[in-house]
């Protein structure tokens, strides 16, 4: 590892920047400057100035995304605040362009009042055909995202919240099939609540699984624990635990079929795995040290293994969707995300990879699969269409 | 015109956007991923979070400009709003690459709260390496740049105030050099005192102007007249009209050496030109309909004449000035752009042309001279040094 954090710095000081702008118009005589810019700017100004979704027709707008942070929860490395975060959200931009050819911009902002972030981002609005929320902490991004959805009429995404959950899903609709095993049968324990936990149970939920159990670092959460919960402790206690369990992780995973860990590194031993009912799903996600190794839970007698890393095999990685999500509403014109939108998503991943292809080692496409956001695009349009959240 | 606009308007629907963003990295392997993404990025993360000035050697911040605006003074269009102020600033955007290879982004908000907007740009200023205000109606402007440059360490710089005014310098300069008179012995007469108005006013007096009288909708300013004054209108009156003069803007002219209008068509006759000192100096900015016809002004004995207009000679056009200018202040780490590095500015666009080739028709270069905007970098950076304002 720190090879690559040599080599990261050196380059990092060398590019000074990711990303730059670009000039799709030459300005070379007279007459550019009057077309791109006074007077002849002007009529398009006046167009939107009477219809503003016109916006769309003259500007960068219906391209563009703003890569929002507070710099609150980057990476592993947790509060480090905005200018630390924007190396970061450069790469998120970076990315958005090279996956998608979307346009990203990164703002990193000097403030960490939700209200505050949430009038902001509200004003800088007028510029951008989506925002993406990156690295904002818990339970805090979650309240920022819902206002925004609310008062805004562009996609509004929190990708370490529902990229995650996004990719989760996907991953565990091609273990399920190398299982044999249906959604409305597993029991399902996931360790986090965090951002991608609230995220990933929510979406599970909405998918079709009955039977889960959250933990976080005060133990199950369950509506009728003594303990106080927050807004979205409550929200995920109301749709797991229907049996007001209150033991320990541990024994929850006995008879277990999924194991789904975004929390922290060894929180789960080989015993625990070797616990879980036959062909046990175990997808230990915390980054970079998981809450079990790969190898251990391969041992341990686990059917399929997934991780947040990128040298064992199945890496789940947020990158697989948002590109391909974001390009998807912006070719709809949505207004929106909705979660028919990202379970197409979810579905578009897995269903890339043929089923005579599926192994054990192989749920998960690469990044760098050539159809894949072609694919994601098309079935998140169509679910756009479909929810009707297209603008007139 | 009708021809520019339907072309322009033509133009702006292909374009769909006259800037999109770039990506300076290839990713296509998974190691470029872990070099640009994660995990590499974590360590340029980790040196800023230590150090917070790395940011500008491992992220673009050194080279990128926020272009704001509230849409309240788009070009002469007023108060248009935000979503169709963005074709305007995509163009200055475009012109800040074009001409000084800077990375500009429009960001268009959606408030026209003078306080919403210092708090929204000061939490946004992480990202940027300077802020260009623009279109911002006055005085709520000044209110705006003040309060920015008074709190955020990068250059803040309201173009319309300013970028006018430099270039407007350096008209002057050069046609002073014309006329063979001297800047402490002109007598100036400015029509309007807003944005622009009030910078060059400043700017003169800076630049060694004694006997200026400006104008606005209500009258000459004067210390001593009745009418209340907003505080701009008070900082001018105490750097103008000594005689405190509250006759007419025709009764003003007699006599006078130098006239400048940045206000509305047609306040100026050519009887009062003709009235003025021998060698008259009459610059009639408004735009896209001067205060007196180019022509006119000819006819009645102006000796230099320059307008805000392409279509005649001397155009005092802001990019001969902001390009270099942001640049300049790069190059050299200022934390801000002070009186002496716009004067470095203003003097290097007048001294590009050697004095035997200036002539009434020829005082102010092109925007497209190759060797202009390397002169006003140098001289603005050499500025920001001698004034000892750069980053350590």
């Amino acid at each position: 590892m720190t090879d690559i954090y040599e080599k990261a710095l050196k380059a990092h000081e060398q590019w000074r920047g990711k990303i730059d702008i670009h000039s799709k118009v030459e300005v070379n005589t007279k007459e550019d400057l009057s077309l791109a810019y006074t007077p002849g700017v002007a009529e398009p100004c006046r167009k939107i100035h009477e219809t503003p979704n016109k916006i769309y027709d003259y500007t960068w707008k219906g391209n563009t995304v703003a890569v929002v942070t507070d710099g609150t929860a980057v990476l592993g490395l947790g509060d480090i605040g905005p200018k630390a975060a924007l190396p970061v959200m450069e790469g998120k931009a970076l990315l958005f362009k090279e996956f998608a050819d979307i346009d990203a911009i990164p703002i990193c902002l000097d403030t960490k009042d939700p209200k505050e972030i949430i009038q902001i981002i509200k004003a800088m609005a007028p510029t951008f055909g989506g925002i993406n929320l990156e690295d904002i902490s818990a339970p805090r991004c979650v309240e920022i995202e819902r206002a925004l959805i609310e008062e805004l009429d562009i996609p509004v995404f929190h990708d370490d919240q529902h990229g995650t959950a996004i990719v989760t899903i996907a991953a565990l609709i091609n273990a399920l099939k190398i299982v044999h095993k249906k959604v409305d049968e597993i029991k399902v324990v996931v360790s986090g609540t965090g951002a991608a936990g609230s995220a990933i149970i929510k979406m599970l939920h909405h998918f079709g699984v009955k039977h889960m159990i959250a933990f976080n670092i005060d133990g199950a959460l369950s509506k009728k624990s003594a303990r106080s919960l927050d807004f979205l402790e409550k929200e995920i206690a109301d749709i797991t635990n229907a049996e007001d369990f209150q033991g320990t992780m541990a024994e929850a995973l006995v008879g277990a079929d999924v194991f789904i860990g975004v929390s922290a590194p060894k929180l789960v031993s080989k015993e625990m795995v070797a616990s879980m009912n036959k062909g046990a799903i175990v997808f230990p996600m915390a980054n970079p040290e998981s809450e079990i190794d790969y190898q251990d839970a391969i041992d341990a007698g686990a059917a399929v293994v997934g991780t947040g890393r990128s040298d064992h095999p199945n890496q789940i990685n947020n990158v697989l969707a948002f590109p391909g999500l974001f390009k998807g509403a912006f070719v709809a014109g949505a207004t929106k995300i909705t979660e028919n939108m990202k379970l197409a998503a979810a579905q578009a991943i897995a269903e890339i990879i043929p089923e005579s292809e599926l192994t054990s080692e192989y749920i998960i496409p690469s990044p760098f699969n050539q159809d894949l956001v072609e694919i994601i695009i098309q079935k998140v349009a169509e679910a756009a269409v479909t929810d009707g959240v297209i603008r007139q």
